[in-house]
């Protein structure tokens, strides 16, 4: 009992989104930390501190463009291929780097390398092509207009212009301008240091062991990771426990040390408390608890003006209230924009988003991109507590306080999570096999880029039927005619059925158990089930089966289903295996393949068929074109018949339903 | 005469593009230079050189996502807010991070935070805020169903499940997938090593003083940071004259310490000759000339199987080169698909572009966005000696060997130059004024990009006609009405106008000089003058005056225009001060306040009206929109009066046509 905290702190006042953005953001400095002098050859993608102005011409003196003669080029008005006009050659050859010590008279010529001085005298240059030099004379078979193979002084650029504007994040394309200046030192934003620390007695470091009732510290990683993104310099300053003097400790050496702090971690109100407490002791809180969703219990802070904000512990509340509170501090103090550019994009929502109202919402979301190279944004179903809800999403969607719902097909502003965030060439919706990563693997290899969303082969035909996958990847058995795939597309025009392979599913186990069919599994009250996800094409059968052995034995489905883990539910076939593996269930349903790969036993209960449907109107795009190439080659078809399980017919890659 | 090359290397046999690709990427290894084990907070931005597959599931374990108490769900089926049920409690506190020490029986309860672990015997939590604890008995608010408020073990990673896949570039949603497995060391592709060489009597190191005939090492600065932004690491060695030992050392000892070679710098035939024959000497040449424009000298050898590559001294032509050729090789060397992904954007063309036709063009292009997000492109306009060309380029378009011409409005696939390019939020085509500045760096600070396009007042109307630009500043006089700007858009009901400013334009010169009228100026046959380009309203407004001076004292316009100078063209009113204030030109029209800011003596000739012309359609951009506040604001409205030379208008940023 003596953990339990002594109070608990209630929000008092909750604020508004808007409201704790300017009270907290007029109470600290948004300014840039300062300014460094760097050398060009380290300051590429960091931020110009300073206005890059041409201090000298480029080039800085006439050139020649081409290998030939400078000549004046009235001299050549008269020559042509059938009559060529002479010059006298001035003996002197003006290499790139040299000056020239003739002037070029008239009537006389200097032959001149590219990128040479073009002499004094000299208004244009005949190229080396169309003239011929014998002893002291010089054949010239074309005119050539003043100014001609000419780059003036100054062309380029010119002593006094503006090149590149203090603010800019230096590309090859910057640093390549300011070389060309001769400038080797510049003046960057000092990257803003910044103390990370991770909270809670349940928090175990990266690379240590794992104990009971612990979890790795990802948040930090997280954090540390976006400050880096956005231009400053984390350093990662440990865990501290709920031990209130340790804290201080910790946020008392980070305020001498660094320009902003980030607490994040805890996920119990208790270490929440402390952490507020010792702010409030040190500094000020300014901001506590904010209306939105997720991430309410956010706190704004600062310890002697520094910065110092405690990060809700969940990771997806902790990126979104990074995002919305804390990036354009980081980025304002770095030099850069306080708001990115370009994060949004506009995309139709693919199924009706419901929200709590009163809140300002976040909704995180997967983007597909459609046919016409517009998107669709699809809510993404883990909750807060999950990893995989922030780093496998594309971005969010905001809902402001007064909205109950965003309806399918309605337009909104998808929010990405970082500039770079790439929307996938290829989007493969439905049902999962493990056997496809050879042929993902050739694709990625070529380039491009493959989202793929573990949803199960109804979920996936609903997609296709909307156009929102390039590939559904289904194996559904129809129960009348035992036919698979086809009969569930058979009503829509818009789809067609591409033939894939087949694969043994059946009962996968270990070792040491000796049942031989899938009626003593279930009846053994000792052994634990892993189930698939609902919609799967693997739960779709072994309902099925259930629902035979449910008519033979004569017990009600609805009985029969209490099988011990039938509510636990993995995505894939791979997890299936893995959990068996680890003992923590004893059977499940999944593929030969799978079973080989984790060294257990395996029962057969059917052949199944694993074919892509794929809308029509998707089918011009290169990236489902050479998805299709791929099944059909020697490399992957090869692939395939090493796995134990596997059948490869003669038609895969082909169309077998329109 | 000694510095004349014996030979000059011919072009035997160029070949096509695509028959240089196949050939030189057949004949060398396309493969990663390894991997490398480093730690996760080391690994942003690198490419992953394993699969990461889940070791242990997450959560590891049953956590509650409350702070409340740990119950079985049938014993609050019957709780509602008017009858409370009371739980017997078992005087636990589970604190985040600590393993439950008893059992939760039936009509027990425990208090659990949030991420605890759920304690045995219990499958619900009820939030704090529906309980009340008194003493040894809890009293319940609200039922609970099963699983409510659990995150279930690897309901987010499940153990077995592959997270992120070989070859992926790492970003912060990346690593806290990885951080969450425990993971601190991952694989990663080793960065190749590249070795850079310039070539060339005419280059002078960046940083150290230019002399006559000299230019900048600007190239080694593009190639190094182009291998940069593509993963891997180039060393800078240096720069080599043409001296035939010289070189052959440098490539030899390169050969031994690094993974590819690139030379580049030279721009003339001889010393390209030399850096051949060095190559084909230690080595084998593989493709000497490509059917390409610009860079058609690129030349792809090896030197014992490292891959040697000389890129085309011009550095637009490196630039190109290197895109096309060299870039594949080092993304596949270091571990990255070998052509980028999302490189392209579909744009339609601005302006006919014209190709020579038999060969394969690279035309580079400045994009615009549209209204209805789509995007026009610009041929850039400078050589490809020009380091202007490329770096203010967005990207370029390829024309094939067979086509001569790319019409008006068709559609093309513009290659961007690097993954990052940005499209502006706002693009000005037109005159340029200094005094502008003040209000785009407010826009900049607000997170707006913003691209400028110098062509003069004449163009940006044309351009605006069209609806390319979003805002055409623009001060042109009509020679009838003797009023600014109106005139030149009454015609057009897509354009509308508005209110800018009022500069003092004139005669702007070192203080030496002692003439007092236009006409001095031009009949003193020792002074050289700096004209501005064509087409901008200080060219028209110079014209203009000659032609009046031209009437008045009876000389030929054409005669009078023969001012020493007078075909010399700066882009911007900076750049004719800059001129004048240095002494390469001795008089030219700028507005007042440049003359101001370098010192220099200045005649007013004419107070011109600087208005801002918006095509209507884009009247609702939001960049407008704020360009439009920021000029009425007080902050730039101040800005504008501390100079000299300039008026500002009661209304300023109104509508003055429609």
């Amino acid at each position: 009992m003596k953990e339990q905290p002594k109070t608990r702190k209630e929000f008092h006042d909750v604020m508004s989104f808007d409201e704790a953005i300017t009270k907290y953001y007029n109470s600290i400095s948004l300014e840039s930390v300062g300014t460094e002098t760097i050398d060009i050859s380290e300051s590429l993608n960091r931020i110009l501190a300073e206005k890059i102005i041409a201090k000298i011409d480029v080039p800085p003196f006439a050139r020649s463009s081409k290998d030939g003669y400078a000549v004046n080029a009235k001299d050549t008005f008269e020559a042509d291929e059938e009559h060529p006009i002479f010059l006298n050659f001035n003996k002197e050859f003006i290499a790139a780097g040299s000056v020239p010590k003739k002037e070029v008279k008239e009537n006389f010529a200097s032959e001149i390398a590219t990128g040479a001085m073009i002499p004094r005298g000299s208004n244009a240059v005949v190229m080396i092509e169309y003239a011929d030099i014998k002893e002291d004379k010089i054949k010239i078979y074309r005119p050539v207009t003043p100014g001609e193979n000419i780059m003036h002084a100054g062309s380029d650029m010119m002593a006094g212009e503006l090149l590149i504007d203090k603010g800019q994040k230096l590309s090859s394309r910057e640093t390549a301008v300011i070389a060309t200046q001769g400038i080797n030192k510049i003046k960057v934003f000092k990257k803003p240091k910044i103390g990370v620390i991770s909270t809670g007695n349940e928090i175990i470091e990266v690379g240590k062991k794992l104990t009971e009732g612990k979890i790795y510290d990802t948040n930090a990683r997280i954090v540390c990771d976006f400050c880096k993104e956005n231009g400053a310099n984390p350093t990662y300053l440990g865990i501290v426990k709920d031990n209130e003097k340790e804290i201080k400790e910790k946020i008392k050496f980070a305020s001498k040390n660094f320009d902003m702090i980030i607490l994040s971690g805890g996920t119990s109100a208790g270490i929440g408390d402390i952490c507020y407490r010792v702010i409030e002791e040190l500094g000020q809180i300014i901001v506590h608890g904010v209306a939105i969703k997720p991430g309410k219990p956010i706190v704004l802070g600062k310890v002697k003006e520094i910065p110092t904000i405690i990060l809700p512990g969940f990771p997806t509340s902790a990126s979104i209230t990074f995002n919305m509170f804390v990036k354009p501090i980081v980025r304002a103090k770095s030099g850069l924009p306080k708001y990115e550019e370009y994060k949004k994009i506009i995309a139709k929502v693919a199924e009706r988003i419901n929200s709590e109202g009163g809140k300002h919402e976040f909704i995180l979301v997967n983007l597909a991109k459609q046919k016409d190279n517009t998107f669709s944004a699809y809510q993404t179903t883990k909750n807060s507590g999950a990893i995989t809800t922030f780093s496998f999403s594309d971005g969010f969607i905001e809902i402001k306080d007064n909205t109950n719902a965003i309806l399918k097909d309605e337009t909104v502003e998808v929010n990405l999570f970082n500039e770079n965030t790439k929307i996938s060439d290829l989007t493969f919706i439905g049902s999962h096999c493990v056997m496809l990563e050879p042929a993902l693997a050739i694709l990625r290899k070529k380039g491009f880029t493959i989202k793929i969303l573990h949803v199960g082969s109804s979920v996936g035909l609903d997609a296709a039927r909307r156009e929102e996958s390039d590939i559904s990847p289904t194996h559904l058995l129809d129960e009348k005619s035992n036919e698979y795939n086809i009969a569930f597309i058979k009503n829509d025009n818009n789809l067609t059925l591409y033939k894939g392979y087949i694969r043994k599913q059946g009962i996968v186990f270990r070792k040491d158990i000796k049942h031989t069919t899938l009626k003593e599994f279930i009846s053994n009250k000792n052994l634990r089930m892993i189930n698939r996800n609902k919609g799967s094409g693997t739960r779709v059968l072994f309902d099925k089966l259930l629902k035979d052995i449910s008519l033979k034995i004569n017990i009600p489905f609805n009985e029969l289903k209490k099988i011990k883990g039938y509510e636990l539910e993995a995505n894939t076939h791979s997890a299936v295996a893995a959990a068996v593996a680890q003992k923590k269930a004893d059977f499940g349903i999944a593929i030969e393949t799978v079973a080989e790969q984790y060294g257990l036993s395996f029962i057969p209960l059917k052949d199944e068929n694993y074919d892509f449907c794929i809308p029509k109107s998707k089918l011009s795009k290169p990236a489902i074109q050479e998805f299709l190439k791929v099944i059909k080659s020697k490399e992957f078809v090869s692939e395939l018949q090493k796995n134990k399980g596997i059948e490869v017919p003669k038609n895969i890659g082909e169309k077998i339903y329109e």
